[in-house]
């Protein structure tokens, strides 16, 4: 028979009878209601591609408001639609990169043409759980408002990190923080270099397994060599933008409540069959966020 | 002008002049030929597909022998020839996994068919290179004769980890082992709660680029929904079995050398024009060995 190695990440299976161990999965099948939040739509960015996949990332306001309105004004402006944009550049093991082709189009109204450098905010006023492990980056990491934050209670700063999936502001060197018209996706392990460095600005919640999945580009930095081989963007817009019967809904896991603490302790610390010997510990990129498409009523 | 993202993670550029901070990349191009070491063609197993790509994989007998003298075993008897093997399972930001279908063959002679745990090793007698830095998943990492490590000095037991492009042994569930015929690698965030759970043999060190951007299975487990979706695998075979002229010849960087020493605390302080605020640490599986293909002499 073959041997199908079992996957500790996302248990597929239904919630296990009393004598075995929990699983994480377990912890999820049996989350009350409450436990999940509304993502609400001004935070929804649908991005439909030319091949016909679509991809939903979700804007983290919180952390980088600045960035997150110009990214809405250009959504709702049609900056990336009608053929205008594309995806240009996949790198293995980093980045999946996208934006409109060079242009001397004016920016849309709204649009702040730089942005101040919006790599980390305040501490205060988040509330936080620490996530209780060590973390080669900063001196703290854990979870605030359903997002994965490294923070520094001294310094009282806290940002977002580059983690799977985790989507930044492309820019040129410093001062410049880019206005948010081009974006990236990470595709390989965290970069957790680039966390304070570049603004993160949400993640990828729906359709990352087809971003991933483009062929790596052959030129310097993984630019694809020629134009033809751009994967198009049809249209970017805002979920709020959309009318009701077709706009997407999704939901995250509270991380300050119960339900994701129980779910972490248990990824920190599978016991269940195939774990022989639980790891004790989590990094911060493996600690993720569950987020599921909104239940049908 | 299109902002585009700078690269840290293998610059391009040629050594910067002295005025401007040393990059990762200088060090390498700087490095003394005595600090690049050659992969005996006997760590080399080549494996070509039916979609004309070719994947190589560095095995790593120093921590996993008896599973690798299986695979050594298999690849030598062409058990994976002609046909018979596919990769059948690709996971988004998880694993492709690969091997023959089910069969009633008896194993080639020389296998073992219920391997030891090599899930980790003594850690006397081997070299080691500590990184410095925390993590969530051991006590102490670093480096050894090559490969990224995590270690316990009071259990006295060293294992190699499962970060982006590491090749592991599927298995059942404990105490099977997996003898070596179904393997995988990892193609997303670093997986490190496998890391003592099932066996590590080694890394891809080319074609990886590919294997990353295989199309995701729709089942359970990111498995191909039927067979035709497989990508099959023509031959799988040891360098050393090649004749001299075809067989594909790379180098590593050592890691107890000065070299490396130097590239790891760039990498973890990078002070170039990009990096505005450098990481002041770095986690193991970002700190990669620099592996190169032989230059001509």
């Amino acid at each position: 028979m073959r041997p199908i190695l079992i996957l500790p990440l996302l248990a597929l299976t239904a919630a296990a009878p009393a004598t075995k161990p929990k699983t994480p999965a377990d912890v999820l099948a049996a989350a009350p209601a409450a436990a999940w939040k509304m993502i609400p739509a001004e935070d929804l960015m649908v991005v439909d591609l030319a091949n016909g996949s679509r991809v939903v990332i979700q804007l983290a306001p919180a952390f980088a408001p600045v960035h997150v309105a110009n990214i809405r004004a250009f959504a709702r402006s049609g900056w990336w639609n009608g053929g205008k944009a594309a995806i240009y550049r996949v790198q293995d093991n980093y980045v999946v990169q996208w934006g409109r082709n060079e242009t001397e189009d004016p920016l849309p109204a709204g649009v702040v043409k730089l942005p101040p450098a919006e790599y980390h905010r305040r501490l205060r006023g988040l509330p936080v759980r620490p996530l209780g492990y060590p973390d080669p980056y900063a001196p703290r990491v854990g979870h605030s408002l359903g997002w994965p934050i490294a923070y520094d209670p001294k310094a009282g700063t806290a940002n977002l990190t580059h983690c799977y999936g985790y989507v930044g502001v492309a820019r040129d060197l410093s001062p410049d923080t880019g206005n948010g018209s081009e974006l990236y996706a990470i595709i390989g392990h965290a970069p957790r270099a680039l966390d304070r460095v570049i603004a993160v600005v949400g993640r990828v919640i729906g359709g990352m397994e087809k971003m991933s999945a483009f062929p790596r580009g052959k030129e310097a930095l993984g630019i694809y060599k020629d134009r033809a081989q751009d994967i198009g963007i049809t249209s970017v817009q805002m979920a709020s933008e959309l009318p009701a019967a077709s706009r997407p809904s999704y939901q995250y896991l509270d991380t300050g409540s119960a339900t994701f603490g129980s779910y972490l302790r248990l990824r920190a610390n599978r016991k269940d069959d195939f774990f022989i010997r639980p790891a004790g510990g989590i990094d911060l990129c493996s600690a993720t966020v569950p987020v599921r498409a909104t239940p049908a009523k």
